[in-house]
């Protein structure tokens, strides 16, 4: 097996001294205006390639300061084929500029099918056609809906995301309903994530199936940190959604590793932001954007610990 | 609006006299060598023309005997870009030979992300590249998950089925927990399902917003046919999964009408199985097994009543 995605994943965190990765959600009525210009936004094409200039040069930007990006599926999928193939340039433009790629698309399906997404998205080229270093995986088909994603993963090399709680209001619906043993929906989740890794740890501890836990609650982040000792967090929510650092700082060891923390809007749509509307384009906002966000984590969460 | 998706799919169920519909499995080691032939699996663009051409021919078959096809999403995504081109162009070809089209997909996600997979999937071209009529989602995420689903329903005529007891024996990890009401988690996705469609009835009593629920647990289907009176269920896996026409007897109502159930594999890969191995063609095979399969169901389930 090739090294595998926890250790690639903590090198590139230690070499870039950051857990900070950036969304790729391109939004058509958010787009710059130099790349959205007067094009037709009707044309699926049109609007392909525009997605595709807007996360390539992204990735021209942030490639020197994170360890990854996370391409958000839905985005691209809403423009039908046009947008897949853009989205599977996106992903080839990233591992070229030596950045992971961790895919969210939270699929999830029983048996053969799942096996199907597992292959699909996992791996490496031409072995897999998305060939994506880690994907987001949707858990409430259950723990054999999970296997072959896992199987893919010892196989490839690459990792997966398990959803264990997520960043919206209404994951109370589900994810918090209290069941016989006394805990809720989401801590059974994260026990099943934490036994899948515990056979396979890599060089620093941590297993490379991931939890993928919302910034919006910080107490359950510190609370899932203590039960899932082995297991890498994928914190989305900071900035747009709300979540400062201090709200993620509890999902770090003392060490600074255990977790990757998103942001997406608040990164590369920076251009809209008011501080920045004194800069030249779009991409120097993007730059700065980073930069500060990457400060912010450094002060407030033992990430700071990355750069001594 | 457009007439819903509801009403669509029952008069299709109506004017068929069947709740069969097909499941659009393409896989690569089943396709029939008149497809397989030496053909290089290792190039995604043959793989995908093949599993298009097996497609289309499987459309042409059962265009005339059943009311909806069902692809699987996951084995188009595994071929990468050319694989959803391919998807693409079936979901097309189902619709111009007046079959409705149930993605399966079992998409989710939380606000504006769950909004753009709704709007790439649900409706008509060229509003939506996909354009199909309904959508299979995943509700782990909550009820305001599923809200961009349901408006997009609302607007567009469309439909969706929401994951609520499926078909594998994993299915008990999550879907079974006893929460504190003294329900087990699958039951509160029903409730949920069942208010969603409350104020949106057709004309037949069935809103657009169906529940998915395996035909693997009988028992289960009767108890939620009583707890979701207005919702259409999708009953996977009769055939290949296990479950036969007796299994699915309970998810219907007296008049035969409620519920549309899946099979895939027994039906497009029937020239394998040892009864019809005297069989000119596949295509013939494949009719053969959707008759003898619409039989079994109207012998079998109140779905016999659509023939009166």
């Amino acid at each position: 097996m090739e090294n595998q995605f926890a250790d690639r994943l903590i090198a590139a965190i230690q070499s870039k001294q950051t857990p900070l990765i950036v969304g790729l959600d391109p939004r058509w009525d958010q787009l710059p205006p130099a790349i959205r210009k007067d094009l037709e936004p009707a044309d699926w094409n049109v609007k392909a390639a525009a997605y595709q200039q807007f996360c390539c040069e992204i990735i021209d930007a942030v490639c020197g300061m994170v360890p990854a990006v996370k391409p958000q599926a839905a985005f691209f999928e809403q423009l039908g084929p046009a947008g897949m193939a853009a989205l599977a340039h996106v992903v080839d433009y990233a591992q070229q500029n030596q950045l992971l790629v961790i895919m969210d698309a939270k699929r999830g399906d029983i048996g053969s099918t799942a096996q199907a997404y597992a292959a699909g998205f996992l791996g490496r080229k031409p072995t897999s056609p998305w060939g994506c270093d880690s994907l987001t995986v949707n858990p409430y088909l259950g723990a054999d809906s999970l296997q072959p994603f896992v199987e893919q993963c010892r196989i490839t090399g690459a990792g997966i995301f398990v959803l264990v709680k997520t960043s919206n209001p209404g994951s109370q619906t589900l994810q918090e309903q209290v069941v016989e043993s006394g805990t809720p929906v989401y801590q059974q989740v994260a026990q099943m994530v934490q036994e899948l890794n515990s056979a396979h740890l890599g060089q620093h501890g941590y297993g490379s199936i991931g939890a993928v836990v919302g910034a919006t609650y910080p107490q359950q982040l510190a609370e899932l940190r203590q039960l899932m000792p082995n297991t890498i967090f994928l914190v989305p929510g900071l900035g747009a959604q709300g979540g400062t650092a201090a709200d993620v700082a509890g999902g770090f060891d003392p060490q600074g590793l255990g977790a990757v923390v998103n942001s997406s809007r608040a990164i590369i749509f920076a251009y809209e932001r008011e501080e920045y509307s004194g800069m030249n384009d779009w991409q120097a906002a993007v730059e700065r954007a980073t930069e500060e966000t990457i400060a912010q984590l450094a002060e407030g969460t033992p990430a700071g610990q990355l750069r001594k």
